[in-house]
Order: structure tokens, then C-alpha cells, then sequence
């Protein structure tokens, strides 16, 4: 797959485990929660049946933390059938506004590429999530700076890609999309006819992996955000 | 207060108790909620237990009805010491599911508004809320043909205000803000040099109440939407 950049006048970052690290705080999380409940099953169960709650939520929750507090709460209540302390809903709560208040940790080579490609291109942020959570984020990165517009997205399929180019003015063939999600931020874009780039993290939500059809042939892969510079500018 | 119409080129509609109803929805929850509890508390009681919660958790949780289900079962844990059956809680989640699931009631007036005005100017949606909630009840509503641009705002302060006109690129000057609550649609705006209408709900949440010292002389007052049109045709 080669990147024709003569075409490219925007360039669109995901943001969680993009620029920053954030599925294994989600990770922790949950395995603290599973831990919580381990009396009830064990704790590969909890998480299955946890992941089933989301995934019969996401419809009305979409994505995001509040929702996901309010998945792990449903779920510790229907697996306990009943026999829950108030104390474990407290801690439950407690998890889920300690990933509100998590810390931000750039990826290797964020900010340098950021700063290199804003030289040439305008950049923005597309991602999902809670509003507020997503903009606290992006402000405790220190990397609001280089970016034109910030899209926080309630979905990433291709109407939601559509709206975006819309509303940024930019048609698909001159935009290219770089995130960690094969399913939300490069299927899409490329059938809408724009470019996108996976850079892979070491770990992916369940939801978010692709399946075994997609092969990374059809579109480029690099392993850091900064091995986007040769090919960009 | 004479609005100077010659220089409006943007008008941004709130939503929830501007274009349809609101609030009655969040306070007959709130109302079956602080029965629920009424073996603990007088309704009363648990209602401002409530909105205490509510304020202390409105920086990490920001607006919306997610955060509104996390804090009536934050609040049901507190005030009922541990005593609370996991019953009480899956009740409070289908409380805070239904708020998601409203149906939308526009106010009166409001389409035929939007109609006429839609053709002398661009119009604009500028609503807080969680995004995936305030997406699905502007497509619910039937208005969404008639914007221009959406913004769902983690909060209606001076900044936010400043971020969506940069983003519209718009000058204050013609901007002018129609919205039911005087502490986040009027006043922010009015002080940044825009204009802005109060069109008042009968109800209003106690958080969007403005304190007694604001003189409705400062800012034009209408009792519906539909009497905009002969001041803004």
C-alpha cells in the first residue's frame, strides 16, 4: 500500500492509545473489578459477562467511561444476584472515577511528530468517547496546540466520517486518518475513499479488534507514531 | 434591550427546554427516584441530597444523564448507610435508561420558526449533554435539516462560547444565542459582545437558575419561540 502525499491536506489523529496510553488503564480497571467480584465467579467470567453488558448498552450508553461505570454496576449486580455490599458499588465507583482522573502518558515520539507534521499539514483529533472526559484529556496533554479542530465522535463508521469531512470541509481523497484501531479508524476512512495508517498498540479492547478477514495488505502499517515522518514528509 | 438584527448572521438555538421538553422528564426521575428512597429520607431531602452529589460531581462528570445515574446511585448508597437492596439500584438504572430513551416533544412553535428563519440565516444547535444523547434526540426531533452545524458542549461558560465562534467562525457581534437558561445561554454571551434572547421554560433546573441580582432589563425576554420571528424578520 503506498501513501500518496501530494493528496493529503489534513492528517487526523485518533487519540487513546494514539497519542496517549489509555486501553490499559481500562485493563486495570477492570481487572481490579473482576478481582472485586471474584467470590461471585471467577474472574475471566466476570469479564465476559461484563463485556456482554457493554456490548447490550452501547446503543444507548455509546462509548466512554460513564457508561462503562455504569456497565461494571449493572453487572457486579446481576452476577452477585443480590448478595452485593453497597461497599462494593462504592469501590465500584471509585474505579471508574479514578479512570476519569488518569494521567496522561504521550506514546514515544508524539509531540516531535506532531510538531514536524504541523509544519506541513493541518491537524486534528478524531475520537470517541465522554465529551468532557476526551477534551480533559486532550488539555492535560499539552498537545491542544497542534491541532485545527478536535472532533469528539459518538461512533467512528463511515456516516460518522462522512459528517466529520462535512463539517471540516475536506474531501475524503485529501484526508488521511492514523489510530490504533483497524475497525474505527482505518476501514472506514479508506471506504470513503481517503487514506489511513494502523499504528498497532500492544493491546486492543475486545470490541475494537478486527477480525481475521482483514489483512493488513490493504492498507500501511508502522510500529510509531515518529516512523510516520519518512512517509509523510 | 432592542436586538440589532442587521448584524446577526448566526443563530444558535439551546435545545433541552428551547426546541423540546426537557426538564419535566429529569424532574418526574427525580421524583420517582426520591420515592424510592423515602424510607430513608423525606423526598425532599434525598432531592437535595441529590444535587449535592450533583455538584460535587459535576467537574469529573460534566452534564448529561449518564452522570445523573451515577450520582442518584451514589447518593442512594450514601443515605441509605448500606441499607439499600440491589433491587433499589437496578431500579435507579432503569430511572436513568428511560431519561434515555424520551420521547421528544417539540415546543410549540418551534418548527415553523426554525422554517422561516432558516431562510435568512444560518442556523446553529448549541446544547451541553452527553453526545451520544443529545445526537439521537436532534434526530429524533425532525430539526436537524434546518442547522447548519451541531455543537454539543461539555459546558456554556465565556471559553466554550469562545471555542464554538472561533470554530464557526463567526464574530461575536453577529452571533446572537436563543436559549431558555439565563446563566448559560444569555449572560456568557451578552459579556463576550454577541446578542442573546431568554425564551424561559416553566421549569428550570436548580443548577441553571440565575441568582436574583440579574435584571431580565439587561437582556430581551419572549415567552415562545414563534415570537422571535417579528423580531428577528
Amino acid at each position: 500500500m503506498i501513501i500518496n502525499k501530494n493528496a493529503i491536506k489534513v492528517i487526523a489523529f485518533d487519540a487513546d492509545d494514539t497519542l496517549w496510553i489509555n486501553e490499559p488503564y481500562f485493563q486495570k480497571a477492570e481487572h481490579d473489578f473482576c478481582a472485586l467480584l471474584e467470590n461471585y465467579l471467577p474472574q475471566h467470567a466476570v469479564s465476559k459477562e461484563l463485556f456482554e453488558t457493554e456490548m447490550n448498552n452501547l446503543s444507548l450508553y455509546g462509548y466512554g467511561v460513564k457508561g462503562f461505570i455504569l456497565c461494571m454496576i449493572e453487572t457486579a449486580s446481576r452476577i452477585s444476584a443480590g448478595q452485593l455490599s453497597l461497599k462494593t458499588i462504592n469501590k465500584i465507583i471509585a474505579i471508574g472515577q479514578d479512570l476519569l482522573r488518569m494521567p496522561i502518558e504521550l506514546l514515544e515520539g508524539v509531540e516531535d511528530t506532531l510538531v514536524r507534521l504541523s509544519a506541513h499539514y493541518k491537524l486534528i483529533v478524531a475520537t470517541k468517547g465522554d465529551l468532557l472526559d476526551q477534551e480533559r484529556k486532550l488539555k492535560n496533554s499539552g498537545l491542544q496546540k497542534y491541532f485545527h479542530h478536535v472532533e469528539i465522535m459518538s461512533n467512528k463508521k463511515n456516516e460518522d466520517y462522512i459528517k466529520l469531512l462535512n463539517k471540516i470541509e475536506c474531501p475524503a481523497e485529501n484526508f488521511i486518518m492514523i489510530g490504533n484501531s483497524i475497525n474505527s479508524d482505518v476501514l472506514p476512512v479508506l471506504e470513503l475513499g481517503g487514506q489511513a495508517i494502523h499504528v498497532p498498540y500492544h493491546v486492543t479492547w475486545t470490541h475494537e479488534q478486527a477480525s481475521d478477514e482483514v489483512k493488513p495488505i490493504n492498507f500501511l502499517q508502522v510500529e510509531s507514531l515518529d516512523q510516520l515522518l519518512p512517509i509523510l514528509l
